[in-house]
């Protein structure tokens, strides 16, 4: 067997490894006050997918693509680090480590635990990688960091103090307040922001800055951030790598080429540049780039000699991250105070990394859906009871948190990446559905007190529903057969909506669990979906889809916090006793001059001429607003052919023209019922649009489908719409940052450096998350979004946003791909059409944030359905048919939202409550606000609360004790006060949440299984 | 300090070392009788320089032009053995080793030694460089083999049992039994041979053969030898280099792209089809190749799982080629026989690597001096005893052997790496050149009994006396000073010879040590070499020369064997008594017919019209033959826009057309005198060439300036010059082998195989070391050459010889550079000029192999000058003027030759004695011939003398009990009964040699120090 056996031997190898040199190089300086010190800080970087997938890059294969192999790293660090005390190596992405950790055998493992505690090996960041800042949900971002640090805490004791994005592209407030601050991080290094912004802070030694991130928070989640001043590399001429070409360090004189001098001159030379650019003596040298330290040793043996030598006239040492933070912090200094965040990046002119943005919509739709069912079907598990063996949601939590990375859910990874992670998620997705499905039949089954193994039904979900198909719901009911649909909602409010899915009869009625018939409209299914259906489950599923039902059949349900109800579907008896079939009006351009659709309070206005949104009316609050739409399309630059290239691609946003698209068939075909009016517009043969109004809703949902874009004239396209109002917004917009806080957006200009505008389309996009909005002085123009996507404001009044990207060339970040996505069904390939909603709504001044707040948990966290046939007639007496995860009496307040609620594996419940709003931005729900913890556990007893910090690896109160106090530049040195809730009283049990505070705690309950609420 | 204390921790280390791995791999499979079993060899391939100098590949500097660090190798090499028992290594080059190991710890010296003591690593060929076996003399290889073979012994006592050569382009007879048989191996492994032999022998299961080198020594120095299949590199497909793109084994069942079974499959499909071309169910998979393993976990982990994975299905194991070597022999099979050799060498149709016959004839003469001059300095080195501090002639001794790289003295390597090699020669030639110059003046001193510390006598050496640079020389006597020239022998017969070197006075005579005035002869220095000496002294010593010499003073030296002679040249008093000038006479085109030539027996007639030579004639034997002798060029072939390019470069000889150069200046000058008889023929502006007759000399030496090959009509070109004589040799020719044994060569024809042939020139070109030889059944027409050099006999009675190579194009074998060679002067570069001599004979048949050997031996170890000067006149008084290093009355026998003679650093005396003659080559002297030791070493008491093998590194009885005795198909079994040399009398101490018998000898004598046989 391939272990060595023979004592000897091993005690000799421990010394080989430990001193594998004749000559012993003095790798012991620590620091000097009195000279520069270059923190050397040896770090690899991976990237958890990109050009090969996460496990091509674990094992090392496909190395044609690109050479590189985690594995390597990992194994070779440790004889590396074992054969050095003052070695030093932080590790970042936990994806990785994972996979390496369970292939160790014990020892190995406790070598590992001995040098993460002695220092050498340090965790840093510590999620599951190293998650993109622009195109993420910061639920998203909590949980892939709570993932890949409680592994750490678990495994080592130990919490990452500090965080390291140097990778993406671009800096969010929310990583630095909520991703740092929050998480208890020292500081936050980062490696890209925009290069004018970087040539002003070079010059003005702004680089290191206190960062308050949030205008809520404040000085309470500040945290001390630095840029580096190139990028994440060593300085040029000091890469080490197996093969790189970097001088090494020849010191054996016995050899010809002895360089040792010259090395000691470049090293100086490199750090005093850096230092002229640096406050403090203290600067730091990133040793390592992708996917470095394959053999570490090549690293080690250079770096060991320029300590060696140059400490011999200078002053440089093994550091972290950590050792970096402490030796600046111990400078006792003030430093610059920087707000807002770093976005949009450009790494030089004309080169805005704001494509990225958009770039693979229908992955990001993929993610942010699979995000929102994460977060229900976690709820439901916890009601269930977690099964570690499983079925259970942890693939699914590992895929979202893979998808997070840099170049994931950002779209800048290769085709065969971004497959797998679709992949994965469905992978993820297909036990999750199975944990919600069981989860479901056992709270529905009234026998399920005898435990929950032996429920029968087996609840049927659609996760396929937006291209209108759903095998559960497309059954034939005119046998008697009747469908049950289960609506879960896991939002901690009530909530009423109208639900709908595709039906194969005409006569279908539906009845809620009371017995009560409910209002139901049939709706059409439009020829448009039919092509994507057929298609789209083709190359999904593999087989043929059945004909397509006529109808979508919709109702509005009415459903419980952290609950569900039950409606039955079922066809009449009576032909006109069930849905009411919408009527349907087709507008040929001469037939009259406008049409108004709209049952509520709220009406648009079509110019039937033009087949044109012309006006919006809210007749409640009286917003009168005409507003237009339209979409256009950039041409995907092509610079190939210029001095200095640079093309339109997955990363970058670079337009050459934009072009109206101008409706070829200017028909509008209007769709009308009592819940639902729409507007079906085919804008070309390749954009359709439905523009959707509920009667009991007051914003517009517009549903698209974009593509296959066409690329036949050889160029490369990038789609956006355009909403247009006579808002005099001045310049200005407002995005959010990662679904949370919104941030102040002005065009062609930056708060920080004088900007110099060479892309006045590319550089004025900004992320969007969860919105973007508009204000003068009377109203707001607000637009929701279901996914991320890249946006502005390029022209008053007018928002803007960017739907889909087919792109013909590749903008040279590395990625060697063009943006060129296509579907297949065996060797057919078209274009990738996206489907998708976003949803706008005009408010009077202030009262917009109420909608964006709660409106946005809504499209987050849908309602989820689930379907099941009975024969019989006795599904409501045999089964219970509305729940309430939460007190009966309970509901949580308009500004609160449960965004975990998770058994963890260690038998504790994980909750985090956040507070929905920013201070000021509503005048009744931007208050500190109180949650009762014991009436969110109905029947369970609460023996004890602990708050810990956002990625829950460690009490909040030694976090907060450990918190470094920085200085601010021309403050007075104390920390403005800012609001937050107050300590948890043990008994009460009473959570106080500011806003926009998110707090989290462990609940430890006094029985481990779960009590039914009914059965207490 | 770098070194980790804690016991715990370096405890914890070995085991990780041993164990990185959860899964635990079975690695332990034997040998299998009943399947196919196959061997794998890890093996790492180290260039000692080709694109990168020796040194750059070991510290893993200069990576740009290629990734290559031998250093990354053998660190990473030992925890990879370390931590499983059944992996194995085998290293080759010990210039890398020797390197690495004195940079190493003890403990880690410790731990190596133990890895050899088990047999997980194992030297493999052991010296210094993988030689070429093409352009090499045996001499040089035989001393790079021991050096690095004794160092092995010394520090590891062990003895390689292997040859491997893998990568040399082309096989030699003498590497097959010589430094193979000779050596002690057990076996032979290559990669490259003739692309259509090996399409035969794989089709005959003949790769594999027993090989007879030598027809002198026949199956008593026979060896297993095996050509791989392919080359030297793994089957397509398992490479597993850091970064490598073979598909790595995945057995991870929980990552994606699992492929166990698909490798699997891959494995035994490779395997299956070497099988087949194998006898024997052994086959050997060489897992390596160039530079490879440098972090050899790679491999290791991927050839763990093929060992596990695979043996359960099938058959392999971690071999080495002892191993292999073993199981092959113990299978009792007849193997087929193959005698001659695997020259030349073409990888497909069109490739003949012949032109690196020729490539860098400089760099190849440069070798060729620097060889016959380190086996003088080891003699004088001898003499006076070694001094391990220096200087000493280690650093020539290591110069040379690296020069014997297959990239070195091949000519093959980058113009940087050349240089680099040529500069390691100088080196070790500045430091031989004070051992001469010390030893000669310990020897001259005759107060030398009291040590040699003192010696005041400063020699002065001209090691640029090929063109006409000799300062020692060049020095004004007009003043009553004199120059002494001491003038050493190193072979070991009295030799009388003609020694030249430039003066500056008219009026120069000469005494020998007796005072006798000796007759001499002032030849005029000749115009071509003016700039020659002007421009290559620059270049090479950055210094502008003097005035150049009117002559060269010419005179008869006598001195015995390992001895020196003193002559003292000073100004005469009269005119008329000094040297007799030479009489010029210059024949225009029209001025006669004819012009004879020769003072002595041998005359040569030139044509004066034509300016050519057209008749030789020996009075003594009455050869007379007419003779023309011509140069021409090839054009180098541009296959650049062909289907399959193949360029004419430094490996390959591709010629497109030859053209014949016609002398421009059809002009003849005779020089005359009482010794020397010189035609000079400026042929074009770019080759002189100078036709010497020696009175007492029955041979013709040719001397020319070839260059700067002019390009500036865009084409390479390859100058070659022939002689053609009326010799019937029906397409046969005789080569040697490495400067020893002559192999029949027949034009287009190979004895192996059925010749396809594609090119009728390179295909017919071998290399040639000592000399060419022509017969008929009359006569024999020899030429010897000053070093290797590329030849051939293309037309019967035609011997041709390429003298330079210039080429604009690079033929694609890696070297990725043209055969450009130029020297520079500051930014004034020129191409290169190559100064040379061969020399030329015709005898009666059955008679040339007397002066092939004898005077093959004066051309590689010419006299040794060494200048003194004197002011005074007692030289001869204060100084001993004659010497010799063995007994007075003495002398080797005609056809024995001392190849060795050396104080090796642990005190012992290494002696090698050459038998000079094949069986039948001459009637005389073609016998088993004694030589008596004692008489070698007068005034010293042998205490013991040890044979040994070859390489000095074991007892030749105990090497000879261990060899394997292989079975020759078709043959009765008993191999055929050889003459040897018999067992050595240990009273007696004569050594009986047979023919072509090299004895190697260890010496200790009863003092440790030399004792003057004069003071006997």
């Amino acid at each position: 067997m391939g272990i060595v056996s023979l004592l000897g031997v091993v005690l000799l190898l421990g010394i080989l490894c430990a001193e594998s040199k004749y000559m012993v190089y003095n790798t012991s300086s620590g620091i000097d006050a009195g000279k520069i010190n270059v923190h050397l800080v040896p770090h690899t970087h991976g990237d958890v997918g990109w050009l090969k997938t996460v496990d091509q890059y674990y094992v090392g294969s496909n190395n044609s693509i690109q050479g590189a192999c985690v594995q390597n790293v990992l194994d070779s660090i440790l004889p590396a680090l074992l054969a050095d005390k003052n070695r030093k190596f932080i590790y970042v992405e936990q994806a990785f480590f994972q996979r390496w950790w369970r292939d160790q055998s014990e020892l190995i493992q406790s070598i590992v635990k001995k040098l993460v505690s002695s220092g050498q090996l340090e965790f840093i960041n510590g999620g599951m990688c190293m998650h993109d800042e622009a195109v993420t949900h910061y639920i998203d971002m909590i949980d892939q960091t709570t993932l890949g640090q409680r592994f750490i805490k678990e495994e080592f004791g130990v919490t990452p103090r500090i965080g390291w994005q140097i990778d993406p592209f671009g800096h969010s407030a929310v990583q630095a307040y909520l991703l740092g601050a929050e998480v208890g991080f020292d500081s936050f290094f980062f490696g890209r922001i925009d290069y004018q912004d970087r040539i002003k802070r070079k010059k003005e030694k702004s680089l290191e800055v206190i960062w308050r991130g949030s205008k809520s928070l404040g000085s309470s989640a500040q945290i001390f951030a630095g840029a580096f001043p190139q990028n994440y590399e060593p300085p040029r001429g000091f890469y080490f790598e197996v093969n790189d070409d970097s001088p090494i360090v020849q010191d054996d004189i016995d050899l010809f080429d002895y360089n040792v001098q010259d090395r000691v001159n470049d090293f100086v030379a490199a750090a005093i540049a850096q230092a002229n650019v640096t406050r403090t003596n203290h600067i730091m040298w990133t040793m390592g780039t992708d996917f470095k330290y394959q053999y570490a040793l090549t690293w080690f043996r250079n770096m060991d000699k320029l300590i060696h030598y140059v400490n011999k006239v200078g002053f440089e040492l093994y550091s972290t991250p950590s050792i970096y933070t402490d030796a600046k912090y111990a400078m006792s200094k003030s430093w610059p105070l920087k707000t807002d965040d770093y976005f949009p990046y450009a790494d030089r002119a004309n080169a805005y990394w704001t494509g990225y943005f958009t770039s693979r919509p229908a992955l990001k739709r993929y993610v942010r859906t699979m995000s929102g069912y994460h977060l229900a079907a976690r709820q439901l598990e916890f009601f269930k009871g977690r099964s570690d063996s499983g079925p259970n949601t942890d693939s699914l939590a590992d895929a979202l948190a893979i998808a997070q990375h840099h170049d994931a859910v950002t779209g800048t990874e290769k085709q065969h990446v971004a497959n797998d992670y679709a992949k994965r998620l469905s992978i993820g997705y297909a036990e999750a559905e199975k944990v919600v499905a069981s989860s479901l039949a056992c709270l529905a089954d009234s026998n399920s007190f005898i435990g929950c193994g032996d429920s029968t039904t087996n609840f049927q979900q659609c996760p396929l529903l937006n291209i209108t198909y759903c095998p559960a719901s497309e059954t034939d009911l005119s046998d008697g057969k009747k469908l049950i649909v289960v609506v879960y909602n896991s939002l901690g409010w009530k909530r009423e909506d109208v639900i709908r899915f595709p039906v194969v009869n005409e006569d279908v009625i539906v009845h809620d669990s009371e017995g009560r018939k409910i209002e139901s409209q049939l709706v059409p299914t439009v020829d448009a979906y039919v092509d994507l259906r057929n298609y789209y489950v083709r190359a999904y599923l593999g087989s043929n889809p059945n004909a397509v039902p006529k109808y979508w059949l919709a109702f509005t349900v009415s459903v419980l916090p952290l609950g569900f109800s039950t409606y039955i579907i079922s066809t009449s008896q009576r032909t006109g006793a069930g849905s009411t079939k919408s009527a349907i009006y087709k507008f040929q351009r001469d037939e009259r001059s406008a049409v108004e659709v709209g049952e509520g309070n709220l009406k648009l206005t079509f110019a039937v001429p033009q087949a044109n949104l012309i006006n919006y009316i809210n007749s409640r609050n009286l917003v009168k607003e005409s507003v237009e739409q339209s979409f256009s399309f950039y041409i995907g630059y092509n610079g190939s052919l210029d001095k200095e290239p640079q093309n339109s691609g997955a990363y970058i946003f670079r337009p050459n023209g934009t072009y109206l698209i101008k409706p070829e068939q200017a028909s509008l075909t209007v769709i009308q019922g009592p819940l639902i009016h729409e507007v079906h517009q085919q804008i070309n043969p390749w954009i359709f649009q439905t523009t959707r109004l509920y009667k009991e809703k007051e914003h517009v949902e517009v549903e698209f489908i974009v593509g296959p874009v066409p690329i036949d004239d050889g160029f490369g396209k990038e789609v956006v719409t355009q909403i247009t109002t006579s808002l005099d917004n001045s310049k200005t917009f407002y995005t959010d940052s990662n679904g949370r806080d919104f941030i102040k957006r002005i065009r062609d200009f930056r708060t920080d450096w004088d900007l110099e505008v060479n892309q006045p389309f590319a550089g004025n996009y900004y992320p969007i998350n969860l919105g973007i909005y508009i204000q003068d002085s009377e109203k707001e123009f607000s637009v929701l979004v279901d996914r991320s996507i890249g946006g502005s404001s390029i022209v008053d009044g007018q928002i803007e946003l960017m739907l889909h990207r087919r792109l013909l060339l590749d903008d040279s970040r590395g990625v060697a791909e063009a943006l060129n996505e296509t579907v297949c069904v065996r060797d057919d390939c078209r274009g990738l059409a996206v489907q998708g909603k976003y949803y706008y709504r005009i408010d009077p001044l202030g009262e917009g944030a109420k909608w964006r707040r709660s409106f946005g948990q809504q499209i987050y966290s849908p309602l989820l359905l689930a379907f099941a046939e009975e024969d019989g007639d006795n599904w409501m007496s045999s089964h219970i048919p509305t729940f309430s995860g939460i007190d009966d009496s309970y509901t949580l307040p308009d500004n609160i939202a449960v965004i975990t609620l998770q058994e963890l594996d260690d038998g504790k419940t994980l909750l985090r409550l956040a507070h929905l709003f920013e201070i000021g931005e509503n005048s009744v729900l931007s208050v500190v606000t109180s949650v009762e913890l014991k009436k969110l556990f109905p029947g369970k007893k609460i023996a004890k609360v602990t708050e810990v910090s956002l990625s829950a690896n460690q009490e909040r109160e030694e976090m907060e004790k450990k918190r470094l106090v920085w200085k601010v530049e021309g403050s007075s040195g104390e920390n403005p006060k800012v609001v937050r809730g107050g300590p948890l009283d043990p008994k009460k049990l009473v959570v106080e949440l500011a806003p926009m505070e998110i707090r989290t705690f462990f609940i430890e309950f006094d029985h481990t299984s779960f009590k039914r609420k009914f059965d207490a």
